[in-house]
């Protein structure tokens, strides 16, 4: 093999499996957006041929080949094409290590689960979905094997969501985070004291809620002519190409908040996806690092600027001009503190930024034992309820508000909700840097985020997947990953939200 | 090979087929429903990978000698496996009869011509497109030849898009049409009566018109779970399987009119496509048979069916209900006459029932004297302007309305037009032989349309592109293409409608 060779090969592998996941989202993004209910069966069809070629394109001889002789000459390629290969064959990995009938036994496992936890969830009958977890853990025990067996299993698949993460640098954070948010909302429940939010809650026509998104869509700076919204049950991001970039939203007419920060939420991970380099187009490094980096964006944008008083304010009146008569007599400073209200509540997704992280954390301590064999399936609705007991102060009455709220691990994605949580502290680190850099809050409160997008685009979004998280905190604000920022931005903003300014927060 | 190893592959070989065109289908698709403007260049990249991927399953050695084998042991095939290999040969020998640079050269000047095309139209500026069109004939007739040196090449392309359809039958067809048509609206003009259809252009708040549409596919028995209506510039309806049906309209506020017979013509494609038989799912004959039998289906259910004083009396209370204030006053009746007022006008696809036929008869004329040599693209505007105005009556005042109208031409569709005309006859035909079976009105006049679905079902949809046009017929119907019926109806309909019963038709 010659190298320009090798390099003209490693290009066309990546555009030809461009063309297959393109056309793959495609068809789940339809599926989700606007097919109709009886197309399941020919698109399962069709979905299975498109994989079976993609799976061939990149799990091929010649392409385990290829990356060998390329990690072989590591020297002679530029930054990006070592890169593209660091990825590529992470992804190789994935699919080449595990036996092909296990691989399609698993799939066929986690097919059924999914279908079981659904019918579980609606029925709140956990039995039925148990033995599925031990199923699931027990294959991806023996997959840990397969793709590393020196490593710890859980750490293996908390690695696969955000490379480089482990489950002590998780316990390290954790533990401390804990000990921030816990004594917080133990001092806002013990003050009594709530702002009101019930305007939230009134009726808000769901065609100005679209012209609402739009308008938000704008303050975000983000360019239509390549970013669209549709409407869909849970909301997501996905990209085509870094000029075509698809949000999804979900309107319900009594609640005002949710359309917003889904919005700016979604807008978060839009930006990103439209900001990596041009250079990047057509290959595996156009796309985000990590989930924890990518979260870290919509987190960024959805509670650190849209939760904020500039952001508000700036905000504010088209939102009375498009709710007139809903927020009559709402300043936004009220408004303001409504969307920031701290409540215990037991739906993850339904949380609010302060609690959110405690969520995660229920779903941490279990996977872990689960994967340590300290407990089992069966275990798991019991410790549900004490760990949320102990970190939120809210009794579970229930599995499905419970232990099968969640459709993660019906589909084997064990070791992903921690990177909700990193995504969080990641994004206190990038706002704290580029604060060195940029007035931010000059910025939001003059409605022009355009001094933001540009320093986020410059040190984050332009590598896409080029540098591992790691490397990119490290080169984005100069230091390694350190959840200092997100526990400090947490204390300062809701102590003086509540009042609690200058107050000692106790120990958890 | 063995047979039946044969009948796997050729099976296996659809369904791969299926795949791609599903994927194909879905990227084009979401380009005209939802697509950012930007998502042209992604989109386009990797189109043309796809695209490639099924040519190589299509134009593959290995499908040449399955076919080979196959049409070599027809007796010992059923049916359905005798019509796929017919279907699968016709696209086969469509690809792999070009030599592929040829084919290349001309998809480049097909994109070419279109970008030109929509620049011309804009500016009207016909010199700057005349040179593609002379340029995609001269490549046509050097395609004809690769696909039957003996036959004419119009011959060649007519049959392309209506198996079986020759320039000599559509000659005696149009001959007799005109004969029927030109002195009808000549009696029309001569009478200077019109019904009244001002109210038709009032303002119709588009959300409203979106509940008739979901109105209108309820009347057209049309089930919901597998068909979706979404929103587009040119509408269309593009199947990805029989149970996922996709319709697509266009709302003009200020055209009520345009709505209805939108939703009701694209539910006639819908129904076609909706009731192939369940046994031809991912094979080449789970669509229609041919452009002119798909449009019988979508003229007989706008024209037939959509512009009957029955079906108008059906679904009138509906309207009334939608647009009290727009429509006060005005009764069934008198709405009836409206949606069926003729008026010689310059665009074919804004043209009336009754005149429709000669705008395509226009363009047969030229077509045909383009393939025979005796005029080049300079012609054209000339003689687009004589027969306009010898066929009805008006006057022509710049190509813009004239010659450059219609896309077709610029992406290569010659041969396609008469299709149109002849779906109207074929329509005819087959409400004929079904008013045999089926109380056609009464049916309508109930509000319930099932016997015409089911007959239709059984007698026509049932075989997707199982049967070849006229051997559909002739079993539908009885007896081969015989267009009297529809000159009968057309004259039948249009006299009643002006009060020109009774009276001699003068011939043209």
């Amino acid at each position: 093999m010659e190298l320009n060779k090798a390099l003209e090969d490693l290009a066309a592998l990546q555009k030809e499996y461009f063309a297959f996941q393109y056309a793959e989202a495609m068809l789940y993004y339809d599926s989700v957006t606007g097919a109709p209910e009886g197309a399941t069966q020919g698109r399962g069809e069709a979905m299975a041929i498109l994989g079976g070629r993609d799976f061939e394109i990149l799990a091929s001889a010649h392409t385990g080949e290829l990356l060998d002789y390329l990690a072989a000459r590591r020297a002679a390629l530029s930054e990006p094409q070592n890169a593209q290969v660091r990825v590529i064959r992470r992804e190789y990995d994935q699919i080449c290590k595990i036996p092909k009938d296990e691989y399609t036994a698993f799939t066929a496992l986690t097919n059924d689960a999914t279908a079981v936890w659904h019918r579980s969830k609606q029925e709140n009958d956990y039995a039925s979905f148990a033995p599925f977890i031990d199923k699931i853990i027990a294959s991806l025990i023996r997959f840990a094997g397969f793709y590393d067996p020196e490593k710890d299993p859980y750490d293996v698949f908390l690695d696969r969501y955000e490379p480089g993460m482990t489950k002590d640098k998780l316990e390290t954070f954790f533990t401390e985070l804990r000990r921030t948010i816990v004594p917080i909302i133990a001092r806002i429940m013990e003050s009594g004291v709530q702002p009101g939010n019930d305007f939230l809650f009134r009726e808000f026509p769901v065609e100005r809620q679209r012209e609402l998104s739009d308008y938000l869509m704008q303050v975000l700076t983000i360019d239509r002519k390549y970013c669209t919204i549709a409407e869909t049950e849970h909301p997501f991001t996905i990209e085509f190409s870094k000029h075509d970039v698809r949000i999804t939203t979900k309107y319900l007419v009594n609640n005002l908040s949710s359309a917003i920060y889904s919005a700016v939420h979604e807008g978060g991970h839009a930006l990103y996806e439209l900001h990596t380099g041009d250079d990047l187009m057509y290959t595996f490094l156009a796309r985000g690092t990590s989930m924890g980096v990518h979260e870290s964006q919509s987190r960024l944008f959805e509670n650190m600027i849209g939760r904020s008083e500039p952001f508000i304010q700036v905000v504010y009146p088209k939102l009375l001009e498009l709710f007139p008569k809903q927020l009559e007599h709402i300043d936004a400073h009220s408004f303001w503190l409504a969307v920031n209200r701290v409540e215990p509540s037991l739906v993850r997704i339904e949380a609010d930024e302060l609690t959110y992280c405690l969520h995660v954390m229920v779903r941490f301590e279990i996977e872990k034992k689960l994967f340590a064999g300290e407990i089992t399936a069966k275990d798991i609705p019991a410790l549900w309820k004490i760990l949320m007991k102990d970190y939120l102060g809210v009794e579970v009455p229930d599995d499905r508000s419970g232990a099968l709220q969640d459709s993660h691990w019906s589909g084997g994605s064990f070791g992903y909700f921690p990177s909700y949580a990193i995504g969080s502290a990641y994004a206190a680190q990038f706002y704290n840097a580029m604060s060195n850099d940029v007035d931010i809050e000059d910025a939001v409160r003059s409605g022009n985020l355009s001094p933001l997008v540009n320093w986020l685009t410059e040190k984050v979004w332009c590598f896409g997947a080029g540098k591992e998280p790691d490397e990119l905190l490290l080169s984005a604000t100069g230091e390694a990953f350190n959840p200092q920022y997100y526990l400090d931005y947490l204390k300062n903003k809701f102590e003086h939200i509540y009042g609690l300014d200058g107050a000692q927060s106790t120990g958890g």
